[in-house]
């Protein structure tokens, strides 16, 4: 797989407040994982943070004593040749994107929800096209390099990878699942690594259709626990409101913090409302969160991932993805969950969509592990939100308004048509500059 | 199929508003359908109704100079000995319960929706066990009678029946195909036997996935015209809000009444409001409309359905039950849309579940026939209505608290597992008498 | 859907023997089937046929006194020009070829069977590609225009124009179903329009999974009587061994005349080595039959189909042709069972390939009545075929001499790799002239 | 899972000449695998061989110093008891019963073959009715017992048992797969440990779909070796045939050695006639070897597994069987290839049957992975033994004689109804004593 000896990694949005968890992660890999280089690319917008982050890297590397060549760059196609892995973690439109995706919806008394809801619809409108440029420069450049995408919304960037590009070696990845299992582990006062959690579904729509201890089931357990609102389990960033004891018992697998979007849509919004009017959103809280962060990495005397990083939401991210990357070069033949084409894993779902489930993961790719299908009271909101994913995916490609249209109404999270194009229409213009499917009449 | 001459036809609720048409049906068709005898049969609460009815179909049939036996029963398997066909238009509870189904939920800003809203849902609580006791009786003392249910939530029912009966002589049957077919001609000014609608979907949950004018297609003609607020077809019991017309060219399939409850959610919650207050509840105003129609069932001198039987909302219903009966009995082997199994007609729903879908009819019953699969973005609402439905009868069959609220929760119109319960609870406490699964301790 | 008024019918391979059927098939319609032109087309080497049934055709509308233009043409394209239907029935390499493949594999004591076999893959790969080109050739000149194959092994020339061409508006045709139901009739001693048959499988493949007299089944009775074997159902051109009785019974399906070749292997193929050697091989007495036909042709005073010509294994195969054109062209409704794309009506069968299953004959095209699965114990004969047919089209589009191969070896007739290979190689060479794919090195 | 301390495992058949091999498995293994008792069970007329491999047994155990408890029983219920695992490796019938079901139908130029082809069918007729009983005795005795199957044909037994009882905890064990992944490293002259092999298929009709050396695809020269006559893998009890070369590469998927009566049936069967002529069939060579290994066994001087054991066809059938109970037991998350429950892993195969294809093993089972479908061109055949093992196990469960025509006459081996009929009554009437089902009229 490596071209000469050790591998070249590119990391495409290397500026990102991520990256020094990303490079942590190599360095705790490199007996294992030997990479020669690593190439860290960002656009002219973000030069300031990537270097930033770049000399952080370079400075950890240093003092971790191994030899891996950090390169920063904002010429994609120079970095992309002869990679081996190609990971991806852009926001294109920065946090300021963010905030008008969860801004304008909330205008209407709409959650906008950057992944799987409104917000999320506009993220992918802008972040497909790149994604399925990076593609081309991939098949052109580096044909048998593995992309491990985690830019959100990574399922329906996934989607749109399988759909619409002819790349096949890509993986999406989420930190919402080792999320999950190390809170049941804490919640149940045990070491992560004797829980294993039968994960199926959505990228955030994911479940834990079982969970064991030792390999024998403690679902009824977990669910019991998560009904005691103490210990209700949640993301960092999404608001911990309680769920129904009974609800969950009859549920009967373990939701992710995002089904509370779902579930619990009028007391999400009533909190969403609540947070931005005392709080800012969740964007304006991360940009202080992020301006923080990159103060803390100018420091010079600053050689190891500051501890302050753990406190943004994508903890475990870049860990998810090393890890990932060492299980696929080393042919590990562990059990990770990503997102990846559903290859009849899970019954209701296409077999070319992109699913979140367990994979036995070796060097030719993540194999799913066939779970049957999913209890018949979720599979109507993941076929709401696997819909939803779709035809936003061919908005994204088409630039089609009447298709984004479609996309914003059939969410689960939008109540009429009506209220949809008002939505859309808004969030469209506000950003306009990073939609030219949509505006650019000659793409049009 | 007959007995001895002449078929044996049962019809429980047989008090119904609705009989009259049904009469009408039979002895327009008796040319080619020759009923010996139709038992009218109804519960003791019903006697004084039954008997209005019954006697004004006896005038009915009487001055048309058929002869068909009309029998009047309370005695239901008295009636079903040796019926050829067994029809259900029962109502548990009445109209009073159906008051109920409507007005709690608006309570909480929730539509009552009393056929796949959480008004169904209870619905379906008060109707499955009986009608899987008629299904027992059938069994028993009609072992090769088809079964034509109009009782609603016709699509829940016919999953229940499918699912936990032994009975599969059944036909689930609506008037909103029918009736959308005739707005459709109506709107394009032609004579509806030119106009075929290519249905799919479940009970008021079906899609016109194609229209064809003299086997031509004319599929965009329709959205466009249904675009236009003045042409807005809709059911008489359905406030007409308008449809956004980029959405339904999106759409690229013929939306049914209900669907509003769906792509217009605010806005139904909206006018339904707006009416509780000045109009009262549909059952409200169906009940005025029903007390009316019995005052002139009474009158000696009818002997003919009364016109004013069209405005209920249920129009057509019965005369489709006829025309059914009717291709059943001749093989005629003609296309309607019905509720049977779906046997792989539609792709996304499950082989053993009930669906709504045009049908070659035969005397060995309805042949779906196959659509392939419904558009990706219809495919999440319609599997959100099926979890529904088959939860739903789960918890009618085993009166577990549980699964009701897993069922009130996944309803797409509810916003929250707690508002389920509020509702949940209200509601059971509401229909306590007519739900002994629930609530007597020797069942439960 | 007619350009001026009345359609034009192009029928490629004009020249053939069955063509008389096909012009009193559209007198009898004309009423109903206005047809303006008929264009038979044929290749330089037909054209002494085709003026021979060229000019009948023009006695026979003459005497008719309908006013349809025929005409004779060696150009396909200017034929093609705006057509409505194009119907096909050619030969490629004619009866010499079928000759060929039905000897050759008989040398090696395999049967040759001209649409499942051996000979069946030599005939899909001759003829496929010129089929394919046709199609090209209707995608420009007339776009619009259903095509009618009855081009023989039709399973698989169907199979090939779905997965190989982008023409969607074509129905494949066979005889063997219509055939059955009369035998079935012929067999109660009742009018066929009083018996239908629930057909589903594959093309020359398909079983009568239930059989209805006046609607009611009488499958039974039926598979009773087949199992006599003085009543053993079969067609004109293959020799009728007797059924098993208890065999026929635990089948539960209604076999065509083309299982013998796989249910009865051994025997058939002694009746094959037999009759080779006593009577010549089918293609022989063919031969023979055609040539007594064209001299009646050539008669001046004939100007009606001569009778004799039902003897001819294709009875009723342009009627069946002329039947479809006629419901299509009237949006009729009518069930006929053809060959179309699965759509899910078949389970174990994908959705997109070819199935010879009842549909609804529509102006849009054949709708499959689904049917669910096939009884258990036939699935894995009609996968094998539908295998073999699959990787027939892909070889005879490739040129892939390996494919071909695999296609031979997997054929259940042939008895290993090792047989496949000598057959494969022989009938190469044989039919080398017609299979330019193969042996010509610019394509290969 | 284990009663006290240890666990207790149950050998049924434990007179087997191959219990020296699991009884070496378990004292290897007994570090991580604590085996408390180890009860062998047999039936009456193996009471001799039980003792003569006990005593081994005990012999064994003793010399390795590990505290397993050996009990020798000829009282099933007595030993299933709280077992924690039960194998069986039983042979109704014993040898005599395996040379019938290959003389037979050799008589009439037919492969016996006692798995997948006529020998198979008899013998699962023989064996189903005996493990049914055993499976009601487990879901008594020892309900929370994972059900290890090694007797043939393990996959119409496994597939009786999920269709046919209500054990879910059990896994079918083939030595096909491991023997196939042995051969191809001794191939390619690498260590077993770094060759993967991707599983899919069913019960001696599996196929390795590809290759990986370290994690890389080697598919390509495995089917160029496997075409070098020298090289052909085969196991000790199919004759080692050679495929044709260009075949293999079509085939593209690597063929077990079964494969061979399927694609060389009639090499095949000349070599086995060949084969009876000369030496006496299998069952009478293996007669001879089992005859020398008892003889063997019975020396007390021996005390470990002897070397000779190893030229039984069944090799490595016991390590497996140790293998597999010790990844369950330690919820290891290896991939071993088992017969399991499809749910979905293999596309054309029904949700609910049995294939055999890689597992992740863990305490709760084995977790089929997905492989999408099987190769387009080889779904025919395998749908063939599939469609045969499913009537064949109605046969064994119904003792109706038509659907054991029904399932011999579908079965690829055999040529016609006629001779299956023959093959049948001859076989029937040799196994009376073992077939009560068919014979005794209270059942029947």
């Amino acid at each position: 797989m490596e071209g000469k000896k050790g591998l070249k990694i590119v990391t495409i949005g290397g500026g990102s407040s991520y990256t020094p968890e990303l490079i942590e992660g190599f360095i705790k890999r490199y007996g294992e994982l030997p990479i020669r280089e690593l190439w860290l690319v960002d656009i002219d917008r973000g030069k300031e943070k990537l270097e930033i982050v770049g000399n952080l890297a370079k400075r950890m590397v240093k003092k971790a004593g191994v030899p891996i060549d950090i390169h920063l760059t904002l010429n994609r196609k120079e970095a992309l040749k002869d990679a081996d892995f190609v990971t991806t973690q852009f926001r294109v439109g920065l946090l300021d994107a963010r905030k008008k995706d969860e801004e304008i919806p909330l205008k209407y008394n709409v959650i906008g929800q950057e992944t799987n809801g409104p917000g999320g619809l506009l993220k992918g409108l802008r972040t497909i096209p790149v994604i399925l440029e990076i593609c081309r420069d991939i098949e052109e450049l580096c044909p048998n390099a593995w992309l491990i995408n985690f830019t959100n919304p990574a399922g329906m960037v996934t989607e749109a990878i399988l759909r619409h590009s002819s790349i096949t070696k890509v993986v999406g990845l989420c930190n919402v699942p080792i999320g999950m299992k190390m809170k049941i582990a804490e919640m149940l006062g045990v070491e992560q690594s004797r829980v294993h959690v039968q994960f199926a579904g959505l990228n955030h729509m994911v479940f834990g259709l079982d969970v064991f201890l030792d390999g024998v089931s403690i679902k009824e357990k977990v669910l019991k626990e998560m009904g005691n609102p103490e210990n209700a389990m949640t993301m960092k960033n999404i608001a911990g409101v309680a769920w129904d004891s009974d609800f969950l018992q009859a549920l009967n697998a373990i939701p992710c913090g995002y089904h509370r979007y779902y579930y619990k849509t009028d007391e999400m919004l009533a909190e969403e409302i609540r947070a931005s009017q005392e709080e800012g959103t969740r964007a304006e809280v991360v940009k202080e969160l992020e301006k923080d962060l990159f103060e803390l990495y100018k420091d010079e005397n600053l050689s190891i991932k500051p501890p302050q990083l753990e406190k943004r939401g994508g903890a475990y991210y870049s860990d998810a993805a090393c890890s990932l990357i060492h299980s696929i070069y080393t042919d590990k033949g562990d059990i990770q969950p990503v997102n990846t084409r559903n290859n009849g894993a899970i019954a209701s779902i296409p077999y070319d969509s992109a699913v979140e489930v367990n994979c036995v993961i070796t060097k030719d790719g993540p194999k799913p592990i066939a779970v049957g299908d999913l209890p018949v009271h979720v599979r109507g909101l993941v076929n709401s939100i696997k819909s939803f994913e779709i035809t936003a995916a061919e908005a994204a490609v088409s630039g089609d308004y009447k298709k984004a249209l479609l996309a914003m109404t059939i969410n689960p999270l939008v109540p009429s048509d009506t209220i949809a194009k008002k939505i859309l229409d808004e969030m469209l213009e506000a950003h306009r500059e990073n939609l030219p499917q949509f505006f650019d009449s000659v793409e049009a």
